[in-house]
């Protein structure tokens, strides 16, 4: 039919390639949960083993391009992580977070550089670019592992806030490298640290600018979908701006959704808005990741690998020495000048949890056709990246949990869930009460509702008191947490009324003025 | 630096024009909102003007491929239209929806058809053809301006249920049509009217397995993310799978998300879920809105409309005339067989409503070049388009009101908001409780709170109490909204509770014990 002609074009080539992805990670997401052997296995790094088995029948489902990762993949899953790194966690852990993005990458640049050089031949300048391509830690794919691990609060800052910032500098490094095996340029350090530092400085500046911005003008008005939508627009907006004048993308898209989470969507939107865009954004990040991993081990290339395999196994070991010297010593020289105090133990896990991932393989697939040696710095990349994800990656936990590093999280998640069901059924209890009210429901039915419901609380009550007196410890989560939470109750109630169909879309004033009201209590 | 060489890709190029076309939406809506005399004018409709002034100056955004409205477009609209259609609604209203959805478009092919044949000499197949793509109302337009005008519910459900399913009727005479003019084909009645069959029955068919095929899915597990990207290949993957086996996309995508929304969102997915993806839905079709109005605007060249200026008037008097005699041939008809019983009133607004969109475009920018009058046929659709979204859009809302079908709306707002805020300060005064629980308190301080809360709340309950009586009417639209709300309170706490991160993402089974417990209430 003659419209279908037409239409089958370019687009509908992508979009059947986009579902076809979708679809099977979709797939690998529920057969995880319903087998429940693989649920061990965090998602993100089924998804690779998945798209490994793929590559190895030679399904290949999309080429994966530089171009894709850095411009589609990498801002939405930047901004989802930097939007939820809460600033104050970030400002208390600043000194290891800025001594591992920025040192740390250098050391781990050289050491895998003079690894490569010396033990497999490979000329300095070439094996220095491996070790830029192969230095920074991945956002992606270390948030993913972090997020599903459940590590405590400081582990989580230092290494998601290090592995946001350290690209910036892997990139810089890269792309001061990369003309020199070419014989295009040679290395010149005050060009290099001045080039470093405007790439740094335009991304900051630039994000700050669009992070400002966008904050002081969703201030202005209340429009959810908007707010929503500018969110969307400043990632991508921002990483293609600083890239345009020559910044770093990466720290770009980081700094906008540092001030839009921490302060723009404090003063510019309603806690509702708030929690629309949060959530939006857990599902974009979800949306991007169900494809980033599976397409990384689709990209495979078993011959490749195995013809490079002594090339990789160096590389493997040069990256884990290289990384275990930066995090001891400058996690030393940090414990030395701050209160952070870092154990051996979190160390450790900061070591072995460095993962590598798909800005890597950006990198990599970036590398000049030009290059001599190109095909082994891919193939030594692909190889350290699953090393990484596959081994590193599904032992983490185990370290974790032998670390003591997650001991209270059963108690505190017990506790939780009373205080969830003391207030639902609170909840229930008031709903009750309204009932009555209207006059509409039989006296016996509710009477005996409502007993049961208080005899049901006052039971919860005691024994999370009790509880409380036994683990003073929970003392302090209970108090952070209650803090925040009845403003977003009072919110969320005319965000669901709203919904609902309620109230209109437009708050009217009375409604504002009850807002401003509950926000002083 | 190299990875941007690279990277500056067809990639970048896509996404460059896709942030430039939705900052200037974004632009738009907020600037409705900041000037008070925008705001009169529906959102939608301020974009076509925009776009129209932006033509005026000759700036393109994009080029409007038929592939981009019918495939990236119109899945996700249509999508979330008929997922918040509500099927007993539908089916309260079935006859005149049909009627209007078949019998309308034929009369509205045969009667353009002939005007144009008759009173600018174009060949008659020609003429039919332009007919068809004239035919359907557009149910992007329609349903954007409805939402905005708060029309009653009878009205909304005819008008989006016609507009939803005319199209594959529209569309399946447009291909029939579409052969005879290039003297490929000629027509043959049986065989056409064996082709809608097979058009619209693989187009339900296909619909209906994969509509309950999720359905079913969804009920095996609990995952929200999972289950809200499982809507998103839904409607897209509807769409494709159904244009390439040959039927109509269109009514496709509509059963599956009426079956979705129906049926998959209550027996699949827990309450917080069917939250989520309704709300990701909402921004979806607001964010596709914004982008396809603007286009519509930026695609027009005003020369070509001033050259065929009397054939548009004489298309736009002929789409007039014959949906008039259709709404009020087939609704007498309607009204003769069912207990509908549309007025005049009504008839008037639904002949008025009947804007033409996006769909009719895609099929003239469709058209086979060889076609002789092709150029007219696009210049007719692109005038009447901006004759129905402009003329008729912008004075739907004053038909409304002045034949008085807007009318309770007030006095609904008035009491809702009542409601709603006696709910809050419920929730409010349960918070103080809580907070007495903890001893954490002044008591001097509680004892105030609480008295103010209660004195508010008991004025307040008299003043709903008060309402009711006076006007009874009120009751019903209570008890319809009751019924689901103390459901949805309940689950959002737990939601919640989860997106603060109290509890676990993987609710325990103590909670989803509640959860089922509070199900049966």
């Amino acid at each position: 039919m003659a419209i279908e002609n037409v239409g089958q074009s370019a687009i509908e080539q992508n979009l059947e390639q986009f579902l076809l992805v979708l679809s099977v990670s979709l797939s690998v997401a529920t057969l995880s949960r319903v087998f429940s052997w693989f649920r061990k296995i965090p998602y993100t790094l089924l998804l690779v083993i998945v798209g490994l088995g793929l590559a190895f029948v030679n399904v290949r489902l999309v080429n994966l391009s530089p171009g894709l990762i850095l411009e589609i993949f990498l801002p939405p899953l930047l901004f989802e992580a930097a939007w939820n790194l809460k600033w104050r966690d970030l400002l208390e852990n600043w000194v290891p977070v800025v001594l591992y993005a920025i040192f740390g990458v250098m050391i781990s640049v050289v050491g895998i550089g003079l690894a490569l050089n010396q033990f497999a031949a490979i000329p300095l300048a070439t094996a220095l670019l491996a070790g830029a391509t192969l230095a920074a830690t991945d956002p992606v794919s270390v948030i993913a592992l972090f997020k599903e691990l459940g590590a405590g609060k400081k582990l989580r800052t230092i290494m998601e806030g290090e592995s946001l910032f350290n690209d910036g500098v892997a990139v810089v490094a890269f792309s001061l490298l990369v003309g020199i095996p070419l014989g295009i340029e040679e290395f010149d350090l005050p060009v290099s640290v001045a080039r470093f530092f405007v790439f740094v400085g335009v991304g900051v500046g630039v994000g700050s600018l669009i992070g400002f911005g966008i904050s002081y003008l969703t201030q202005r008005f209340d429009l959810p979908l908007v707010e929503q939508s500018l969110t969307l627009v400043a990632a991508y907006g921002t990483y293609l701006i600083t890239e345009e004048l020559g910044g770093s993308g990466v720290i770009g898209v980081v700094t906008t959704a540092l001030i839009l989470g921490n302060f723009g969507s404090r003063i510019g939107m309603n806690p509702r808005t708030r929690l629309l865009v949060t959530e939006f954004w857990d599902f974009l990040a979800f949306f991007v990741n169900s494809i980033v991993f599976l397409l990384i081990g689709d990209q495979v290339r078993y011959d490749n690998l195995a013809k490079d395999f002594g090339l990789i196994m160096l590389a493997i070991a040069a990256v884990l020495l290289t990384r275990i010297v930066a995090i001891f010593f400058l996690g030393f020289i940090s414990n030395l000048f701050t209160k952070v105090d870092l154990s051996w133990q979190e160390m450790l896990v900061l070591w072995w949890g460095g993962l590598r991932g798909s800005v890597s393989i950006a990198l990599a697939l970036s590398l000049p056709v030009a290059l001599a040696g190109r095909q082994e710095i891919a193939d030594i990349v692909f190889g350290v990246v699953l090393f990484t994800l596959l081994v590193q990656g599904l032992t983490t936990q185990f370290l974790l949990e032998n670390l003591g590093l997650i001991g209270d999280r059963k108690l505190q998640q017990e506790y939780s869930e009373m205080v969830a069901r003391r207030i639902a059924l609170t909840r229930v209890m008031k709903f009750l009460c309204e009932e009555k009210d209207f006059r509409q429901v039989d006296p016996e039915f509710y009477d005996l509702q409502m007993s049961l419901v208080e005899g049901e609380l006052e039971s919860l009550s005691e024994e999370t008191y009790q509880m409380i007196v036994k683990h003073p410890q929970l003392r302090e989560q209970v108090n952070e947490q209650m803090r925040d939470k009845l403003l977003d109750i009072e919110a969320d109630t005319y965000a669901e009324l709203i919904r609902t169909g309620w109230l209109d879309e437009r708050l009217s004033p009375m409604l504002q003025e009850v807002l401003g009201r509950e926000e002083d209590v």
